[in-house]
């Protein structure tokens, strides 16, 4: 019997696609980054919050990967920055051709840097590359500690991770957050990888988050 | 151009599993359930305040799922019941075929109720039934209310749906968290849902949750 590796198929599919999109933003000279969490880790409020912080200072445009609603978008929208909605339809993760489509309906120009929301899932999503720069994993401290060594791929491919919702630590909610055991067994991973504790809602941490960005993410 | 159509082929491998996982549970008389949710909701906790709610009630074992570490499986063992881990090494989900060979290594003889708690990942897990007679979706309130509508599959599906870390609203860390519109979103995706609001950690709501293992999920 023939054998079909579709794994291989698919992914190099993807892959073209990914490949596309990152020689038209090299061209254009757009930086982009691919952000990937669990749902609820706070993507989106980081995302308004940036944008904020960041105004007047370095444009940035969103492209939303949800399996539905345009929720999301509108969040961003009401920062006055574009944001495109990719809806999967119950897909666990975007795809580079569904990216390059909302790129293509971006005001690219008249930004320098694109960030992708991905679908809220830790796993799946770190498998498909979008034509990004880079991966910036966010990891809430309500989820726990030990998600580095248990979610150990995505870690390990970003170039960025921010533990969001440090405010939580000080009021003694998520107490049972061990900060340095969760970067340590980051850095365990990925030696490289820049961290951010962060909490968007309060403001604390978003210096550095947002000097990172400038500094690095405008071509 | 043959078309191979490759998602059906695998859902049927899978089906074929789960049937067999299903009718072996059924001759038995043992129940069991598939717990999904994101990474960090608390199903691990849950599971072991449950245990220990139920001891000498209802017998529980557990089939922990996770992509790396036994860290899961210990947890659940320091409760004296019997878990067996299994290791995805990558894959975002479990499948009917891993669960058969867990099943087998549990001392079903001396249980009631299996309780399968499934990757950390709220999209995937909900598409591969693994021979359950029903799946319950776990949703912390630090994720917010919105995810029964982004996520809709996985709340359609289910038959319980646990609102788990409520201490949480009560300290007013996820303030933002509308407790009966997330309850009325759910609902409304799937009528017959039946809803435990709970904490695992400060045991507020875990009464309502264990009768309603005891009294449905013993044969």
């Amino acid at each position: 019997m023939q054998k079909v590796d579709v794994g291989r198929t698919i992914l190099s599919a993807n892959e073209q696609h990914a490949l596309k999109n990152a020689r038209m933003l090299a061209e254009k000279r757009k930086a982009c980054l691919n952000m990937i969490s669990s749902p609820g880790s706070g993507k989106t409020t980081l995302l308004c919050k940036t944008i904020k912080h960041l105004k007047g200072q370095l444009r940035v445009g969103v492209i939303e990967g949800d399996i539905q609603t345009e929720i999301d978008a509108d969040r961003i929208r009401a920062t006055q920055a574009p944001a495109i909605q990719i809806n999967t339809e119950g897909a666990c993760h975007l795809s580079a051709a569904q990216v390059s489509k909302a790129l293509a309906q971006l005001p690219l120009d008249d930004l320098d840097l694109i960030v992708i929301e991905n679908v809220g899932n830790l796993v799946c999503p770190g498998a498909f590359d979008l034509g990004e720069n880079g991966k910036v994993v966010v990891l809430s401290v309500a989820e726990g500690d030990d998600k580095p060594i248990k979610y150990p791929a995505i870690f390990a491919k970003s170039i960025a991770l921010v533990i969001n919702k440090i405010d939580m630590l000080a009021m003694g909610v998520s107490d049972d957050f061990d900060l340095d055991k969760a970067m340590a067994d980051a850095k365990r991973l990925n030696k490289d990888i820049k961290i951010f504790p962060l909490s968007a809602k309060t403001g604390e941490g978003m210096d550095a988050w947002c000097d990172w960005l400038k500094t690095n993410w405008r071509f």
